[in-house]
């Protein structure tokens, strides 16, 4: 027989990629208290409250805004499927790794897929957008906000306006900067908005916000195919095409999540205290002033690798703030230098994906990381690992650099 | 503003339930620890350590045994959409409102669905199973295991005999049983089961264990479809039609579990520690100790409530130990008897479903419940608060009938 190993015992590290990154402890607090029946008035309570928590981080007031349990991957499934139909057509704005994930998720709806593509790095031209909406007239418009592959936050606001002008739905990825960027969903005119916990709102993967528009509520309403199973309870079915998942199905988990608390999945209840008191922490210390912190804790990254004689990746115009690309300097082994901020500071980058594997590292700065201390602690480290690896900066600067941008 | 609520403050409830159910202090803590990052060396080998250790709980040899994050729904939707394409038969086993659900989910795949119908409270004859089997043909055959809907569990090992015999594959949702009754998967010759944690495994809900035999898991691999943004990572596409879930697409998963760590989703690590220590504390308590816990916990439940003059529901010789079907005795509102027992003992039993709708209560005794005081606790409550309702039983017999099973 296999033993069962030890207790969980690992060092405490500093996560400093691109997410997971470390976890409030507030957040895990929460997650250690006891359960509830999913129809305890208590426990329906603290849905209704999350909704309400997740419009404030959502900027929106849309009264469709809850939970997907999954990761945020789940989320953008849900919201795609939900919309779309085979034979649907759908334009996705692609620039980086989670724009291509939008169109194979979509294709996989069997969706007909129009992409409107540019170079990793940059963001796309709206009039691109346009120009493929106008043509296609697609059902709906998908699009990452903030890229973690490519570190670039695609304006949106244009691409709404778009939308609304050529009546096509916009479904946004906001996984990556909501609660450390702007995200005004109603501003954005987005119809529906997904994230997940584990970057810039500080808490664990494995809960996928989500808010959705009343017109793209109708939509997906028409849609409704009621279980049989709990098809008594008075729901009626609509007169569109059923949804091609059941989990992802967005009409039935509405219903669960309205006052008719239709029975849907068993709510993962850890996680909506998770999700709740990730967004207390973030409503508590106010949006704005979040939003500050995380800039200026990637102007104090880019200030300290700038200053350390490293170049920054991509478009610094639309950057976000949350997540820098670092070029790996020629004759450096960039895997190497990650696996030694690991082992000798407790310190994890991120490594790159597709086209970039290899020549750019990743470091974030977001959540409860973005702060001084996490930012000055990994310029030090990354410093003495470079040098130790023969790439020579000036002693301190990079650091100097950083507490310059906080002082 | 809407303010942002209170912490997390509700009245300690044992939920006796048919699940969730009260989650083991352990488990809490487990999700309280800190991340890593997922590629992380600590955490890779967490994620082997959980494939080991689920090895034992599933009672199983088979390599691919993880989790799918979401919750026991997510289980069996990444097992069905990864197996059926459209057009493939299936046949589904289907005697309460979760063999519904089954095929409820094998349609959305547009799979064709043969029903094998009985009814709520009895389980199928093999016999039943097996000329649907030889008559369609099936791809796979998709059965319950407990459904706790109508508390009874199907025996599995002749239907897993028909599958390999007629060359089928066998899936079976062993949600409600697993780590409570025994699910000898091997033994089954099951290809899939899948489970959650909110049952007998005492976790929140939220990840789903899963288990694939290795010809399961080649058909799945013959259905591999690359996401184009990993696909560097020299991952081949196989010749089958592509999974119609990028999220539920098990080859993927396989991949990312595997020693290729090929990216998929950023894995939901509260969950995981959370899914890693349910199966510690079971395996240290051994299955066999912890079945018979179970056991003895539902044997205590059916001697009290029949001593209370109260009637069992179901086949009792089909009864699953850990959840109790009671029939709402005449005159009787059912509603108001939990709304009772909640508002003054703090004690959460079940309702039902469909036909069974204000008709029995369930009682769970399961997961850390499966004991004397808890299973006492509910007994003398439920006693009381039926005597304020105006059905009496003698005063104590239920509880004293349910102390001598434990004598």
């Amino acid at each position: 027989m296999t033993d069962t190993f030890k207790d969980l015992d690992h060092p405490p590290r500093l996560l400093m990629g691109p997410g997971p990154i470390n976890v409030h402890p507030r957040v895990l607090r929460a997650m250690s208290v006891q359960l509830l029946g999913q129809f305890d008035p208590e426990f329906t309570g603290y849905m209704n409250e999350t909704m309400a928590l997740y419009r404030q981080v959502f900027q929106t007031q849309n009264r469709w805004t809850f939970l997907v349990d999954g990761t945020s991957r789940a989320g953008i499934e849900a919201a795609l499927v939900s919309v779309l139909a085979p034979g649907d057509d759908v334009v996705v704005v692609n620039a980086g790794r989670f724009g291509l994930l939008l169109s194979e998720i979509a294709e996989r709806c069997d969706a007909r897929v129009t992409l409107v593509e540019g170079e990793w790095g940059k963001v796309i031209d709206p009039q691109a957008v346009e120009d493929a909406v106008a043509r296609v007239k697609p059902r709906l418009v998908a699009c990452v906000h903030g890229d973690t592959s490519t570190t670039m936050a695609q304006p949106i606001e244009a691409i709404g306006e778009i939308c609304r002008r050529h009546d096509a739905l916009l479904y946004v990825d906001a996984t990556a900067t909501l609660a450390g960027m702007p995200c005004p969903v109603d501003q954005w005119q987005a119809d529906i908005v997904t994230a997940g916990l584990q970057k810039c709102l500080g808490g664990p993967s494995g809960s996928a916000p989500i808010t959705i528009s009343d017109r793209a509520a109708e939509h997906i309403a028409g849609r409704k195919h009621v279980e049989r199973g709990i098809a008594t309870a008075g729901a009626v079915s609509g007169a569109g095409r059923r949804i091609a998942s059941n989990y992802f199905d967005l009409a039935m988990i509405m219903d669960y999540w309205s006052d008719k608390r239709l029975n849907h999945h068993t709510e993962a209840a850890s996680m909506l205290y998770a999700a709740r008191e990730c967004a207390r922490v973030a409503l508590e210390e106010g949006l704005d002033a979040r939003f500050a912190r995380h800039a200026s804790a990637g102007a104090a990254v880019v200030a300290g690798v700038e200053a350390m004689g490293l170049s920054v990746y991509g478009d610094p115009a639309h950057k976000m703030t949350n997540v820098t690309g670092i070029w790996i300097p020629a004759g450096i082994d960039g895997d190497r230098v990650r696996a030694r901020m690991r082992t000798e500071f407790e310190i994890e980058i991120g490594t790159a994906f597709g086209p970039l594997t290899g020549k750019i590292w990743r470091i974030g700065a977001m959540g409860v990381n973005a702060r001084k201390h996490a930012v000055l602690t990994t310029l030090a480290a990354l410093e003495a690992v470079l040098r130790w690896e023969g790439f020579s900066a000036t002693p301190g600067a990079g650091v100097d650099a950083a507490a310059k941008v906080y002082s």
